[in-house]
């Protein structure tokens, strides 16, 4: 191959609001690279073919110089995020051409590793579609599973709701919690949407844009368990329509991620229904160890039989990744979003 | 004795902020009672010694239709709290002249029971003031051994910021806290409190009305446990302050009883810094299975031998109740507030 463009993604100003395609985050063509000729250093050169595109990517567009629980990209520099890339030239032990790399990848057509710092060689077992492994077999995958696992103590016959329930990790929930025979409440923003959670077996399923949460909740509640994607109204009806003991997942808050966060009046009801409120990132060490080895066992085995069902919201073409990374914030997917940056 | 007044406080009408002593709640004296031939029919007469006075009692003056954690005080009727009280007549199997009744007992000087329903006789084998059996040994007593024992997850070296710390519940919690070696942080809200609190050990004291919160949390934090009686600001502070897994045990938000609850903004740190927050009730039956009866063992005995320190507020005669009821909205006691409504 002759010297390519190596189009990048790059972080050119932090966003006051939502992220603005070719503002905030824009696609850029001025490099090159020389793939076949490229000196590796004892390194290894990977050809990027997918990019997860996740809500929480919203925090890495701030203020470097504002401490949060995820580094802040770097004004200039390429996007990072999970991804999947296969290996096309390696002078690094361990690492040979064909492999799939997984891990934290740059939103580039090719970049060169030094060593494996957070990055694993892709055991595909059960052959999924290289995508899964950005989502419900990936980091949405491990969240479900391990907020699930260590937090809701659900018990046959609660009632469960889940806002933002037609992405990876809402629907991956709904059917954690339906193979439990609990009873489900989930939301979205769309009919397709809704038409997905349906499928999954959910018992009340609504479109929070025409219905208001809280009514929904007051008349179908109260909940014992909340997996909260959403935070601000949603959680303040999710507290109005708590039973005593019930337990909130505190899995992300994407009503507060563009705009300013909604104030919560009502938190009292806390403490006047014993709620426990469990904040988690799928990357504590505590949760990644207990639940890790549970995960890659079981997850990616019920994908492959289709005892799970997923959506997968491509979008083709690295220039494109601006965009998706806007429909994210705005809820413009349905279901996991993916950058297809090559074939392989 | 012949006929007696038997002195009431009635609830008047449900306040609209702070109760206003004559008018939300008052003092009644236009009962009488004969306490040598009043018709027992099986039951027992109490004579009312001591009476709690609680912040959560706000939440019972209210309209009966809104349910809550707590009943109603029914207008027109006395109020009832946590109380001792002597026997003085009897005619009920188990019960005789000179047992203290401890549990809920009406504002009154004199009050029948046909049962022991939610009371019990008083087995005060430490000799304590009968007055700590509705403070420090009794109820809020109960309060922070439960929450602590439950949630705290204390290592030492730990950081804990207390709010209220001069009340019952946060000086008791002071002193487990130095008891396991953590490192704390407290707030009160007059020189009297602060002097008392430092008394305790706590290693870092201030006034609210006078430093801010949030500042001396920014220089003193981060916490890793943070213990709210006070809820609004302070808890957004202690939010903005907390460490990553840091635990939050929510016991009480006075600051929200009698003005509209301050709305609270950055709840999304619940997930960035992972945090767990437990709201829970002294009421819960789990609780009080899992810890009353090392509460009962431990507990009067640190008090007997003053191993645990604690202050009480007393408010002589009952007729003083309305305005005590007051200053604990206001935080006017230093310690724990008891009417004494009569000496033995």
């Amino acid at each position: 191959m002759p010297v390519v463009p190596n189009g990048r993604v790059l972080f050119k100003e932090i966003p006051n609001g939502y992220p603005i395609p070719g503002k905030t985050t824009a696609y850029d063509e001025t490099q090159t690279i020389d793939t076949d000729n490229v000196p590796l250093e004892g390194g290894f050169l990977v050809k990027i073919l997918v990019i997860s595109v996740d809500p929480y990517l919203r925090a890495k567009m701030r203020d470097p110089r504002i401490k949060m629980f995820t580094e802040a990209f770097i004004i200039g520099e390429s996007l990072y995020n999970w991804a999947v890339g296969v290996v096309i030239r390696s002078e690094y032990e361990g690492v040979k051409v064909g492999d799939y790399i997984n891990g934290t990848l740059p939103f580039q057509h090719y970049a060169i590793f030094k060593d494996m710092n957070e990055l694993e060689i892709l055991d595909n077992t059960e052959k999924l579609p290289l995508s899964l492994y950005v989502g419900v077999a990936g980091m949405p995958g491990r969240s479900s599973y391990y907020g699930w696992k260590e937090f809701s103590s659900a018990k046959k016959g609660d009632t469960i709701f889940v806002s933002g329930g037609a992405g990876p990790v809402g629907s991956m929930v709904i059917q954690f919690a339906k193979a439990e025979g609990l009873r489900i409440i989930a939301s979205a923003g769309s009919d397709d949407k809704i038409k997905f959670i349906k499928s999954l077996g959910a018992d009340v399923v609504f479109n929070y844009k025409i219905t208001k949460t809280a009514d929904i909740l007051k008349k179908e509640g109260p909940i014992d368990i909340y997996w909260d994607n959403v935070g601000g109204e949603t959680l303040e009806a999710a507290l109005d329509n708590a039973s005593m003991g019930a337990r909130f997942i505190e899995c992300g808050m994407i009503s507060g991620y563009n705009e300013s966060q909604y104030p919560i009046h009502n938190l009292f009801r806390i403490i006047a229904c014993q709620l426990k409120l469990f904040g988690f990132l799928n990357t504590d060490p505590y949760l990644h160890e207990k639940y890790d080895d549970n995960f890659r066992q079981e997850i990616p085995k019920l994908l492959a039989n289709g005892e799970l069902q997923y959506t997968e919201h491509f979008t083709y073409g690295l220039e494109n990744a601006p965009k998706a990374l806007l429909d994210v914030q705005v809820g413009n997917n349905l279901g996991k979003s993916v950058i297809v940056v090559a074939e392989e």
